[in-house]
């Protein structure tokens, strides 16, 4: 990076920005991709206006810049692979409104969804999507992050209003409407979602809010297969009961989570099935109806739980299984998919991951969000054993391969990032130079989080 | 046109095409844009390739296409402003399948919503965007139609998984996936939705289906003003008791509903609410919940109809309001808005519309889809009057001015097209240049539908 463009930030930045090792290191990677790469510099943005100066600066100087809050992306999406500004948009955490009435909130991009739903509680309100990790609304945006909630309530595609972009150009848009619905036009707003920061930098988001569950409780149900699993919870989303949550997870994912969290849950395949109601009589009737699709589908044990505490527990579980799993081989490196396929067609494509699983003498979890037909499978391995790395991308790729045959997508939720660009072309080739001549469109010189999704 | 290109089409469609002056007529015009352009000539597509025959006729020959179904636009969306084919899809009106463990069905574009309804009854599951004319569903997507199920549901935005588009190209291009969700780069099936047929067409859609609900009824809550209608249905959103349909109709629309369907309903204004539940016990329960709201809104009455005759007969009166409407003024011609704001807003939105309509001495009916803040006035007025037409106007500018201001949009669900183009401007002109960008990406000539939305 050029030294002009560092003394221009500088001078501009003093106490905002860092060129320190371990800041530079802390902005260089993210929670799952391989490799890293370090800024030249992190540059704290405090507003708006911020973003703009540095907006500025790169545009003047040629300098890539990558939008970065929480960085717990999983494919890349963080990482300045050529280097430049890494934009920390993490000081911009602030809750703006809450409008109880049109079940709404504005917030900066650096909030972190745990605590929106923190300060929406006094209104008896939340927001419904809950990816694992602590992860910001902007960087939940730029990937149309979901969650365990996203059976019932959609992506983040479907919470978000209207936004607030900064576009390289020095431009801030308005994309959307602070209405429920508007019809003005191509829907830019949409294209801003799931964009990764590569064509603008989200300034603040209006999203929806919704109003807390009343009568709630989890049911815990074990299985002797992932299999039988699968097939129930193709079962019960086919009875219409509407699930808050309906999770799978493996024997071996309990197992991580047992130890990580020193929780006792049965080692076997599992669903967890939160169901909610507007009063506990009609939770009542929904759980039996539940009961009975669990039995009839192989159920080996079905224990509710209803207490708050514990339920709270069970999701946080869930929450960390990624990090569990992690701890569980720390020497290893992990890999992890992010297959979604319509839901009738999940059952055959989690046995084509079994049987290539064991094809290839590899050692997976499988946990997921089984009810929008989104699962993920966590590989671990040692990188630096070629062989065993080969044959993990291999499995990978057959399984993306095995999804897009039945009409399901490479990517449920977590993005392209750098990982998934091949996997992109598979799916969407046809649709890439479309996505390219957008990009030019609002960033011709290549300069907002270059390098990423194509 | 030129002789050339009408020959190829004889030549190509013999049977599929006319250029009768009633078949011309036919698709110079929607249902309420004041001005008609007669097509050059009408296609009648029974496929796909034929949808490219007549793509590649108008890109050799630089003819425009505007494609057309039933009609039912409401801004001059179909009207051929600059001659050339109307594509006429309406024979592509198959349902292709119905998948019901995943909860979705695939169609061709000229299928009309309520024939997807229909056929998918049998399995339980319904389509839940409900215009008042007998759209199509590829109309329906090209305009993010909404209506009265959109306040549970959402919009067709909220519907689409995925969609095949025949670009000018000659390519034909799938945007989304079968699976319920995909985060798999720039989200180009938005784009579609909502393009008016002005970046391609629409020849397959793979669309969401919901389960029937089990318990039923409708509230017929009458008021004393529109004020007070409004204010209940903000209370009865902010309660939570996600109705299937909220619709307000104000006296003069009940009035012109009575004359039209022979019925009998007090002439005041009123609220027609639709609540639905898993059984009949937490029906009963919500309902009193729904009254309770009521009385404490200055409800002057609270009636039930529970039987289903009596419940699609209102519902059927609702959608065919805005015949009703024009039919109780024959001798005028209407102008509709279709504005939607944040529903804490929308009293003194409402409240302002009623002043203004009152200081020009304006006859206005006002009904709309209030849960969602998504409301119509239906102006009527002879055009030949220049004052009166000129005073319409201007409220109807008035009106999208003060939508604008409180955060709302210009249209909730009846799109640009050729009316509302300079709000457009006014909402989004910050927007404009990239679409235009993003138009001349997908069709550089400007052959599909030229003339709309910019």
């Amino acid at each position: 990076m050029h030294f002009e463009a560092l003394d221009t930030l500088k001078a501009l930045f003093s106490n905002q920005m860092s060129v320190a090792p371990s800041v530079l290191e802390s902005h260089s990677r993210d929670e799952s991709y391989p490799e890293s790469h370090l800024p030249d510099v992190v540059v704290f943005a405090e507003s708006e206006a911020d973003v703009l100066k540095v907006l500025e600066v790169a545009r003047t100087h040629q300098v890539p810049v990558v939008p970065f809050a929480v960085g717990s992306s999983i494919e890349g999406q963080v990482v300045p692979v050529h280097g430049g500004i890494s934009l920390d948009l993490s000081r911009m955490n602030r809750v703006l409104q809450i409008h109880q009435s049109d079940f709404s909130a504005v917030v900066q991009p650096g909030v972190l969804y745990p605590e929106l739903s923190r300060q929406a509680r006094p209104y008896g309100l939340f927001f419904a999507v809950d990816p694992g990790a602590d992860a910001s609304l902007g960087g939940m945006a730029s990937t149309n992050a979901s969650g365990t909630g996203a059976v019932k309530y959609g992506t983040m595609r479907d919470q978000v209003l209207d936004m607030r972009v900064a576009l390289i150009s020095g431009e801030v848009i308005r994309v959307g409407a602070k209405s429920r619905k508007t019809s003005a036009g191509y829907d830019l707003r949409h294209l801003f979602i799931g964009a990764e920061g590569t064509l603008g930098v989200i300034t603040e988001l209006t999203v929806k809010l919704h109003p807390l569950p009343v009568a709630v409780a989890v049911a815990k149900v074990t299985f002797e297969s992932v299999q039988d699993a699968v097939n129930c919870a193709v079962t019960v989303m086919g009875a219409g009961l509407s699930p808050e949550r309906i999770e799978l997870v493996d024997a071996r994912a309990v197992q991580a989570v047992n130890q990580y969290k020193g929780t006792h849950h049965p080692e076997t395949p599992t669903l967890w099935i939160e169901l909610s109601a507007s009063g506990e009589v009609l939770l009542r009737e929904n759980l039996e109806i539940l009961r009975e699709c669990c039995m009839e589908s192989y159920a080996t044990s079905f224990i509710l739980a209803r207490e708050e505490s514990e339920r709270r527990e069970l999701w946080e579980s869930r929450h960390h299984a990624f990090y569990a799993l992690k701890r569980l081989h720390p020497e290893h490196d992990s890999h992890t998919t992010d297959l979604c396929v319509p839901i009738s067609r999940l059952p055959e494509v989690v046995q084509h991951t079994e049987e290539l699983c064991k094809a290839h003498g590899l050692d997976a979890v499988l946990l997921g969000h089984v009810g929008d037909g989104n699962y993920h499978v966590l590989f671990h391995g040692d990188a630096k054993n070629p062989a065993q790395w080969e044959s993990i991308l291999q499995v990978s790729d057959l399984m993306v391969q095995k999804a897009l045959e039945v009409g399901g997508t490479c990517t449920g939720e977590h993005g392209i990032g750098l990982r998934k660009r091949k996997h992109l072309t598979q799916e969407h080739g046809d649709l890439i130079p479309f996505m390219r001549g957008i990009k030019h469109l609002f960033d011709p010189q290549n300069l907002l989080n270059p390098g990423k999704i194509f």
